[in-house]
Protein backbone atom coordinates (compact mmCIF):
# COMPACT_ATOMS: atom_id res chain seq x y z
CA UNK A 1 0.00 0.00 0.00
CA UNK A 2 0.79 3.35 -0.79
CA UNK A 3 1.53 6.20 2.32
CA UNK A 4 -1.84 7.71 0.84
CA UNK A 5 -3.93 4.89 0.65
CA UNK A 6 -7.27 6.35 0.07
CA UNK A 7 -7.43 10.49 -0.15
CA UNK A 8 -10.96 11.84 0.74
CA UNK A 9 -12.21 14.78 -1.30
CA UNK A 10 -16.25 15.76 -1.44
CA UNK A 11 -18.05 13.81 -3.33
CA UNK A 12 -21.81 16.06 -3.66
CA UNK A 13 -24.91 14.11 -3.39
CA UNK A 14 -27.74 14.05 -5.47
CA UNK A 15 -30.97 13.00 -3.54
CA UNK A 16 -33.92 12.42 -5.62
CA UNK A 17 -37.43 12.62 -4.17
CA UNK A 18 -40.04 10.36 -6.05
CA UNK A 19 -43.75 10.00 -5.56
CA UNK A 20 -47.29 10.08 -6.62
CA UNK A 21 -48.73 13.70 -7.19
CA UNK A 22 -50.15 14.36 -3.41
CA UNK A 23 -47.88 12.33 -1.32
CA UNK A 24 -46.78 15.52 0.32
CA UNK A 25 -43.64 15.51 -1.29
CA UNK A 26 -43.38 19.23 -2.10
CA UNK A 27 -43.81 20.30 1.19
CA UNK A 28 -40.89 18.15 2.59
CA UNK A 29 -38.78 19.01 0.44
CA UNK A 30 -38.97 23.06 0.75
CA UNK A 31 -38.92 21.91 4.66
CA UNK A 32 -35.79 20.37 3.83
CA UNK A 33 -33.90 22.97 1.75
CA UNK A 34 -35.41 25.64 4.38
CA UNK A 35 -33.26 23.36 7.25
CA UNK A 36 -30.26 22.72 4.43
CA UNK A 37 -27.77 25.39 3.45
CA UNK A 38 -25.90 22.82 1.62
CA UNK A 39 -28.34 21.62 -0.19
CA UNK A 40 -30.11 23.28 -3.45
CA UNK A 41 -32.85 22.26 -5.68
CA UNK A 42 -32.81 21.04 -9.31
CA UNK A 43 -35.26 23.22 -11.39
CA UNK A 44 -36.55 21.63 -13.75
CA UNK A 45 -37.93 22.56 -17.39
CA UNK A 46 -40.78 21.86 -18.59
CA UNK A 47 -43.41 22.61 -21.49
CA UNK A 48 -46.61 22.48 -19.37
CA UNK A 49 -48.14 26.29 -18.89
CA UNK A 50 -47.56 27.17 -15.23
CA UNK A 51 -50.11 26.82 -12.82
CA UNK A 52 -51.74 29.61 -10.61
CA UNK A 53 -48.94 30.41 -8.00
CA UNK A 54 -45.83 28.68 -9.94
CA UNK A 55 -42.89 31.08 -10.06
CA UNK A 56 -40.91 30.63 -12.97
CA UNK A 57 -37.32 29.85 -12.25
CA UNK A 58 -38.30 28.48 -8.56
CA UNK A 59 -41.19 25.97 -9.65
CA UNK A 60 -40.12 25.33 -13.07
CA UNK A 61 -38.20 26.63 -16.02
CA UNK A 62 -41.13 27.10 -18.42
CA UNK A 63 -39.75 26.54 -22.22
CA UNK A 64 -41.98 25.94 -25.44
CA UNK A 65 -41.89 22.70 -27.31
CA UNK A 66 -39.13 23.55 -29.95
CA UNK A 67 -36.67 25.24 -27.02
CA UNK A 68 -37.14 21.84 -25.00
CA UNK A 69 -36.67 19.85 -28.03
CA UNK A 70 -33.24 21.56 -29.10
CA UNK A 71 -32.01 21.11 -25.21
CA UNK A 72 -32.87 17.47 -25.64
CA UNK A 73 -30.70 17.56 -28.93
CA UNK A 74 -27.60 19.73 -27.60
CA UNK A 75 -27.08 16.88 -24.71
CA UNK A 76 -28.07 19.65 -22.18
CA UNK A 77 -31.08 17.37 -20.61
CA UNK A 78 -29.74 14.82 -17.82
CA UNK A 79 -32.92 13.04 -17.93
CA UNK A 80 -36.41 14.40 -19.70
CA UNK A 81 -39.78 12.65 -19.84
CA UNK A 82 -43.03 12.72 -21.73
CA UNK A 83 -45.93 13.01 -18.73
CA UNK A 84 -49.37 12.98 -20.57
CA UNK A 85 -49.29 15.70 -23.44
CA UNK A 86 -46.05 17.76 -21.86
CA UNK A 87 -42.02 17.53 -21.68
CA UNK A 88 -39.94 17.17 -18.38
CA UNK A 89 -36.33 17.31 -17.88
CA UNK A 90 -33.51 18.48 -15.92
CA UNK A 91 -30.72 20.41 -17.23
CA UNK A 92 -27.47 19.39 -16.51
CA UNK A 93 -25.33 22.76 -16.01
CA UNK A 94 -26.63 24.17 -12.50
CA UNK A 95 -26.48 20.67 -11.21
CA UNK A 96 -22.71 20.02 -12.11
CA UNK A 97 -22.07 23.35 -11.43
CA UNK A 98 -24.20 23.10 -7.55
CA UNK A 99 -21.89 19.77 -7.16
CA UNK A 100 -18.90 21.90 -8.38
CA UNK A 101 -19.44 24.49 -5.63
CA UNK A 102 -19.22 21.48 -3.16
CA UNK A 103 -23.40 22.16 -2.90
CA UNK A 104 -25.59 19.02 -3.03
CA UNK A 105 -28.83 19.04 -5.09
CA UNK A 106 -32.57 17.82 -4.26
CA UNK A 107 -34.48 16.19 -7.49
CA UNK A 108 -38.04 16.01 -7.38
CA UNK A 109 -38.46 13.85 -10.39
CA UNK A 110 -40.54 10.37 -11.45
CA UNK A 111 -39.82 7.12 -12.11
CA UNK A 112 -38.45 7.84 -15.22
CA UNK A 113 -36.41 10.39 -14.51
CA UNK A 114 -34.89 9.00 -11.24
CA UNK A 115 -33.94 5.66 -13.85
CA UNK A 116 -31.99 8.02 -16.21
CA UNK A 117 -30.13 9.85 -13.57
CA UNK A 118 -29.14 6.97 -11.91
CA UNK A 119 -27.26 5.85 -15.05
CA UNK A 120 -25.65 9.45 -15.44
CA UNK A 121 -24.98 9.68 -11.59
CA UNK A 122 -24.23 6.24 -9.96
CA UNK A 123 -22.65 6.09 -6.87
CA UNK A 124 -23.28 10.00 -5.90
CA UNK A 125 -27.48 9.23 -6.31
CA UNK A 126 -29.33 8.55 -3.22
CA UNK A 127 -32.90 7.95 -3.76
CA UNK A 128 -35.85 8.10 -1.58
CA UNK A 129 -39.86 7.34 -2.37
CA UNK A 130 -42.36 8.66 -0.66
CA UNK A 131 -45.69 6.95 -0.07
CA UNK A 132 -49.14 7.93 1.44
CA UNK A 133 -50.28 6.17 4.21
CA UNK A 134 -53.20 4.93 2.51
CA UNK A 135 -54.86 5.72 -1.48
CA UNK A 136 -57.77 7.03 -0.70
CA UNK A 137 -55.98 10.00 1.78
CA UNK A 138 -53.87 10.31 -1.85
CA UNK A 139 -57.35 10.71 -3.61
CA UNK A 140 -58.95 13.28 -1.12
CA UNK A 141 -55.72 15.59 -1.68
CA UNK A 142 -55.83 15.09 -5.13
CA UNK A 143 -59.72 16.21 -4.91
CA UNK A 144 -59.10 19.04 -2.69
CA UNK A 145 -56.87 20.30 -5.41
CA UNK A 146 -59.72 22.33 -6.78
CA UNK A 147 -57.69 23.92 -10.22
CA UNK A 148 -57.53 20.21 -11.55
CA UNK A 149 -61.02 19.04 -13.81
CA UNK A 150 -62.41 15.28 -12.46
CA UNK A 151 -60.89 14.02 -15.76
CA UNK A 152 -57.82 15.65 -14.75
CA UNK A 153 -57.99 13.99 -10.96
CA UNK A 154 -58.72 10.59 -12.36
CA UNK A 155 -55.79 10.42 -14.96
CA UNK A 156 -53.54 11.49 -11.98
CA UNK A 157 -55.06 8.67 -9.66
CA UNK A 158 -53.94 6.56 -12.61
CA UNK A 159 -50.71 7.74 -13.07
CA UNK A 160 -50.31 7.72 -9.35
CA UNK A 161 -50.66 3.75 -9.37
CA UNK A 162 -48.37 3.79 -11.63
CA UNK A 163 -45.75 6.15 -10.40
CA UNK A 164 -46.20 3.87 -6.82
CA UNK A 165 -45.69 0.64 -8.69
CA UNK A 166 -41.77 1.70 -8.93
CA UNK A 167 -41.15 2.27 -5.09
CA UNK A 168 -39.18 -0.84 -5.31
CA UNK A 169 -36.52 0.71 -7.19
CA UNK A 170 -35.56 3.33 -4.62
CA UNK A 171 -32.80 3.54 -1.86
CA UNK A 172 -35.09 4.08 1.05
CA UNK A 173 -38.66 4.26 1.45
CA UNK A 174 -40.54 6.85 3.02
CA UNK A 175 -44.04 6.54 4.77
CA UNK A 176 -45.65 10.40 4.88
CA UNK A 177 -48.09 9.87 7.78
CA UNK A 178 -47.03 13.13 9.51
CA UNK A 179 -45.03 15.75 8.11
CA UNK A 180 -42.55 16.59 10.63
CA UNK A 181 -41.91 13.27 11.05
CA UNK A 182 -41.28 12.80 7.48
CA UNK A 183 -38.76 15.84 7.49
CA UNK A 184 -37.19 14.19 10.03
CA UNK A 185 -36.44 11.17 8.45
CA UNK A 186 -35.43 12.84 5.18
CA UNK A 187 -32.78 14.83 6.89
CA UNK A 188 -31.86 11.25 8.97
CA UNK A 189 -31.06 9.84 5.63
CA UNK A 190 -29.25 12.93 4.01
CA UNK A 191 -27.44 12.95 7.62
CA UNK A 192 -26.05 9.63 6.90
CA UNK A 193 -25.54 10.03 2.94
CA UNK A 194 -22.99 12.86 3.81
CA UNK A 195 -21.32 10.15 6.22
CA UNK A 196 -20.73 7.22 3.92
CA UNK A 197 -16.95 7.26 3.88
CA UNK A 198 -16.83 7.78 0.31
CA UNK A 199 -18.51 11.32 0.58
CA UNK A 200 -16.49 12.25 4.17
CA UNK A 201 -15.28 16.04 4.08
CA UNK A 202 -14.46 16.14 7.42
CA UNK A 203 -11.51 13.87 7.80
CA UNK A 204 -8.65 14.59 10.57
CA UNK A 205 -5.63 14.72 7.94
CA UNK A 206 -3.47 12.16 9.99
CA UNK A 207 -5.86 9.84 8.44
CA UNK A 208 -4.33 10.54 4.88
CA UNK A 209 -1.23 9.30 7.00
CA UNK A 210 -1.90 6.18 7.96
CA UNK A 211 0.17 3.28 6.72
CA UNK A 212 -2.18 -0.17 5.96
CA UNK A 213 -0.26 -3.20 7.49
CA UNK A 214 -2.03 -5.86 6.47
CA UNK B 1 -44.72 -9.34 -12.60
CA UNK B 2 -46.68 -11.04 -10.05
CA UNK B 3 -49.69 -9.04 -7.85
CA UNK B 4 -47.02 -8.67 -5.17
CA UNK B 5 -44.02 -8.13 -6.37
CA UNK B 6 -42.04 -7.16 -3.49
CA UNK B 7 -43.43 -8.48 -0.07
CA UNK B 8 -41.51 -6.73 2.59
CA UNK B 9 -40.52 -8.56 6.13
CA UNK B 10 -38.76 -7.52 8.83
CA UNK B 11 -34.83 -7.54 8.37
CA UNK B 12 -33.22 -6.90 11.26
CA UNK B 13 -29.95 -4.76 11.40
CA UNK B 14 -26.43 -5.46 12.75
CA UNK B 15 -24.83 -2.04 13.40
CA UNK B 16 -21.35 -2.04 14.01
CA UNK B 17 -18.89 0.36 15.39
CA UNK B 18 -15.40 -0.13 15.53
CA UNK B 19 -12.52 2.54 16.67
CA UNK B 20 -9.38 2.81 18.30
CA UNK B 21 -9.15 2.65 21.80
CA UNK B 22 -9.79 5.74 23.37
CA UNK B 23 -11.83 7.73 20.56
CA UNK B 24 -15.02 7.60 22.63
CA UNK B 25 -16.66 4.77 21.05
CA UNK B 26 -17.91 3.21 24.33
CA UNK B 27 -19.47 6.07 25.44
CA UNK B 28 -21.39 6.62 22.04
CA UNK B 29 -22.49 3.23 22.40
CA UNK B 30 -24.28 3.88 26.08
CA UNK B 31 -25.96 6.88 24.73
CA UNK B 32 -27.34 5.13 21.47
CA UNK B 33 -28.46 2.21 23.61
CA UNK B 34 -30.11 4.67 26.10
CA UNK B 35 -31.99 5.98 23.64
CA UNK B 36 -33.02 3.45 21.33
CA UNK B 37 -35.30 0.72 22.84
CA UNK B 38 -35.49 -1.78 19.33
CA UNK B 39 -31.65 -1.92 20.37
CA UNK B 40 -29.61 -4.58 21.88
CA UNK B 41 -25.81 -4.66 22.71
CA UNK B 42 -23.78 -7.44 21.63
CA UNK B 43 -21.94 -8.50 24.76
CA UNK B 44 -18.45 -10.22 23.79
CA UNK B 45 -17.19 -13.42 25.00
CA UNK B 46 -13.21 -12.41 26.22
CA UNK B 47 -10.46 -14.47 28.03
CA UNK B 48 -9.02 -11.54 29.39
CA UNK B 49 -9.36 -10.90 32.82
CA UNK B 50 -12.27 -7.83 34.27
CA UNK B 51 -10.72 -4.48 34.94
CA UNK B 52 -12.25 -2.54 37.60
CA UNK B 53 -16.14 -1.43 37.12
CA UNK B 54 -16.79 -4.13 34.53
CA UNK B 55 -19.69 -5.73 35.18
CA UNK B 56 -20.08 -9.29 33.78
CA UNK B 57 -22.70 -9.95 31.09
CA UNK B 58 -22.93 -6.34 30.75
CA UNK B 59 -19.30 -5.28 29.68
CA UNK B 60 -18.40 -9.01 28.41
CA UNK B 61 -18.88 -12.77 29.44
CA UNK B 62 -15.61 -13.36 31.23
CA UNK B 63 -14.31 -16.90 30.23
CA UNK B 64 -11.52 -19.44 30.46
CA UNK B 65 -9.60 -19.98 27.67
CA UNK B 66 -10.75 -23.65 27.87
CA UNK B 67 -14.22 -22.16 27.25
CA UNK B 68 -13.48 -20.16 24.62
CA UNK B 69 -12.10 -22.69 22.55
CA UNK B 70 -14.37 -24.93 22.82
CA UNK B 71 -17.65 -21.91 21.50
CA UNK B 72 -15.04 -21.86 19.06
CA UNK B 73 -14.81 -25.38 18.12
CA UNK B 74 -18.48 -26.02 18.73
CA UNK B 75 -19.17 -22.62 15.78
CA UNK B 76 -20.95 -20.63 18.54
CA UNK B 77 -18.86 -17.42 17.42
CA UNK B 78 -20.16 -15.41 14.99
CA UNK B 79 -16.61 -13.76 14.68
CA UNK B 80 -13.14 -14.17 17.22
CA UNK B 81 -9.82 -13.28 17.39
CA UNK B 82 -6.78 -12.60 19.48
CA UNK B 83 -5.48 -9.68 20.74
CA UNK B 84 -2.38 -9.13 22.80
CA UNK B 85 -2.47 -12.10 24.96
CA UNK B 86 -6.52 -12.37 25.19
CA UNK B 87 -9.43 -13.78 22.70
CA UNK B 88 -12.42 -12.17 21.74
CA UNK B 89 -15.83 -13.20 20.49
CA UNK B 90 -19.65 -12.04 19.65
CA UNK B 91 -21.40 -15.91 20.46
CA UNK B 92 -23.71 -16.75 17.66
CA UNK B 93 -27.05 -17.41 19.66
CA UNK B 94 -27.70 -14.16 21.60
CA UNK B 95 -27.49 -12.05 18.05
CA UNK B 96 -29.77 -14.94 16.21
CA UNK B 97 -32.92 -14.41 19.06
CA UNK B 98 -32.73 -10.47 19.32
CA UNK B 99 -33.07 -10.44 15.23
CA UNK B 100 -35.53 -12.72 15.65
CA UNK B 101 -37.29 -11.18 18.00
CA UNK B 102 -37.25 -8.15 15.88
CA UNK B 103 -34.13 -6.20 17.23
CA UNK B 104 -31.46 -4.52 15.78
CA UNK B 105 -28.22 -5.63 17.38
CA UNK B 106 -25.01 -3.30 17.98
CA UNK B 107 -21.61 -4.83 18.01
CA UNK B 108 -18.38 -2.85 19.48
CA UNK B 109 -16.04 -4.81 17.44
CA UNK B 110 -12.57 -4.43 16.22
CA UNK B 111 -11.84 -4.53 12.65
CA UNK B 112 -10.78 -8.25 12.22
CA UNK B 113 -13.97 -8.93 13.50
CA UNK B 114 -15.79 -6.82 11.57
CA UNK B 115 -14.30 -8.57 8.33
CA UNK B 116 -15.18 -12.08 9.77
CA UNK B 117 -19.41 -10.81 10.81
CA UNK B 118 -19.34 -8.90 7.28
CA UNK B 119 -18.95 -12.49 5.51
CA UNK B 120 -21.77 -14.00 7.83
CA UNK B 121 -23.99 -11.11 7.78
CA UNK B 122 -24.03 -9.27 4.41
CA UNK B 123 -26.21 -6.66 3.57
CA UNK B 124 -27.99 -6.63 7.11
CA UNK B 125 -24.84 -5.08 8.50
CA UNK B 126 -23.92 -1.62 8.71
CA UNK B 127 -20.62 -0.68 9.54
CA UNK B 128 -19.37 3.06 11.08
CA UNK B 129 -15.45 3.78 12.36
CA UNK B 130 -15.18 6.41 14.80
CA UNK B 131 -12.17 8.29 14.13
CA UNK B 132 -10.84 10.89 16.75
CA UNK B 133 -10.44 14.58 15.52
CA UNK B 134 -6.48 14.35 16.16
CA UNK B 135 -3.83 11.25 17.23
CA UNK B 136 -2.82 13.66 20.00
CA UNK B 137 -6.34 13.94 21.84
CA UNK B 138 -6.26 9.75 21.49
CA UNK B 139 -2.95 9.07 23.52
CA UNK B 140 -3.68 12.14 26.05
CA UNK B 141 -6.82 10.24 26.75
CA UNK B 142 -5.05 6.51 26.86
CA UNK B 143 -2.86 8.34 29.19
CA UNK B 144 -5.40 9.19 31.27
CA UNK B 145 -6.38 5.86 31.78
CA UNK B 146 -4.15 5.45 34.77
CA UNK B 147 -5.14 1.65 35.23
CA UNK B 148 -2.73 0.53 32.32
CA UNK B 149 0.72 0.55 32.25
CA UNK B 150 3.06 2.62 30.03
CA UNK B 151 4.09 -0.33 28.37
CA UNK B 152 0.29 -1.14 27.85
CA UNK B 153 -0.18 2.15 26.38
CA UNK B 154 2.35 2.23 24.43
CA UNK B 155 1.28 -1.10 22.73
CA UNK B 156 -2.21 0.42 22.86
CA UNK B 157 -0.47 3.33 20.39
CA UNK B 158 0.55 1.02 17.96
CA UNK B 159 -2.94 -0.77 18.05
CA UNK B 160 -4.59 2.45 17.66
CA UNK B 161 -2.41 3.34 14.38
CA UNK B 162 -2.97 -0.26 13.06
CA UNK B 163 -6.78 0.04 13.51
CA UNK B 164 -7.25 3.28 12.35
CA UNK B 165 -5.70 2.45 8.90
CA UNK B 166 -8.46 -0.20 9.00
CA UNK B 167 -10.81 2.92 8.06
CA UNK B 168 -11.63 2.58 4.63
CA UNK B 169 -13.35 -0.74 5.05
CA UNK B 170 -16.54 0.43 6.85
CA UNK B 171 -19.82 2.05 5.15
CA UNK B 172 -19.84 5.39 7.42
CA UNK B 173 -16.81 7.44 9.18
CA UNK B 174 -18.10 9.79 12.16
CA UNK B 175 -15.06 12.14 13.80
CA UNK B 176 -15.49 11.97 17.60
CA UNK B 177 -14.95 15.92 17.95
CA UNK B 178 -18.05 16.14 20.21
CA UNK B 179 -19.91 13.37 21.96
CA UNK B 180 -23.57 14.73 21.33
CA UNK B 181 -22.91 15.44 18.20
CA UNK B 182 -21.44 12.10 17.32
CA UNK B 183 -24.09 10.30 19.07
CA UNK B 184 -26.41 12.35 16.48
CA UNK B 185 -24.60 11.32 13.64
CA UNK B 186 -24.72 7.70 14.74
CA UNK B 187 -28.80 8.08 14.87
CA UNK B 188 -29.02 9.41 11.86
CA UNK B 189 -27.22 6.75 10.34
CA UNK B 190 -29.23 4.10 12.17
CA UNK B 191 -32.62 5.67 11.39
CA UNK B 192 -31.58 5.97 7.57
CA UNK B 193 -30.37 2.31 7.69
CA UNK B 194 -34.10 0.95 8.93
CA UNK B 195 -35.45 2.86 6.69
CA UNK B 196 -33.82 1.36 3.57
CA UNK B 197 -36.48 -0.38 1.32
CA UNK B 198 -35.06 -3.91 1.94
CA UNK B 199 -35.41 -3.35 5.75
CA UNK B 200 -38.16 -1.06 6.02
CA UNK B 201 -41.08 -2.41 8.37
CA UNK B 202 -43.73 0.01 8.49
CA UNK B 203 -44.80 -0.06 4.51
CA UNK B 204 -49.07 0.15 4.19
CA UNK B 205 -50.30 -2.70 2.79
CA UNK B 206 -51.17 -1.33 -0.16
CA UNK B 207 -48.24 -1.64 -1.79
CA UNK B 208 -48.34 -5.52 -1.97
CA UNK B 209 -51.32 -4.90 -4.66
CA UNK B 210 -50.13 -2.51 -6.93
CA UNK B 211 -48.94 -4.11 -10.37
CA UNK B 212 -45.87 -3.07 -11.61
CA UNK B 213 -47.01 -1.63 -15.51
CA UNK B 214 -43.45 -1.65 -17.20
Amino acid sequence: MSANPTKIRRRGLMLVLSSPSGAGKTSIARKLLASDEQLVMSVSTTTRAPRPGEVPGRDYNFVDIESFQKMVEAGEMLEHAKVFDNFYGTPATPVREALAGGKDVLFDIDWQGTQQLRQAARSDLASIFILPPAVEELERRLKERAQDSDEVVKKRMAKAGDEMSHWPEYDYIVVNRNLDQSVAQVVAILTAERLRRERQTGLPDFVNGLRRQT
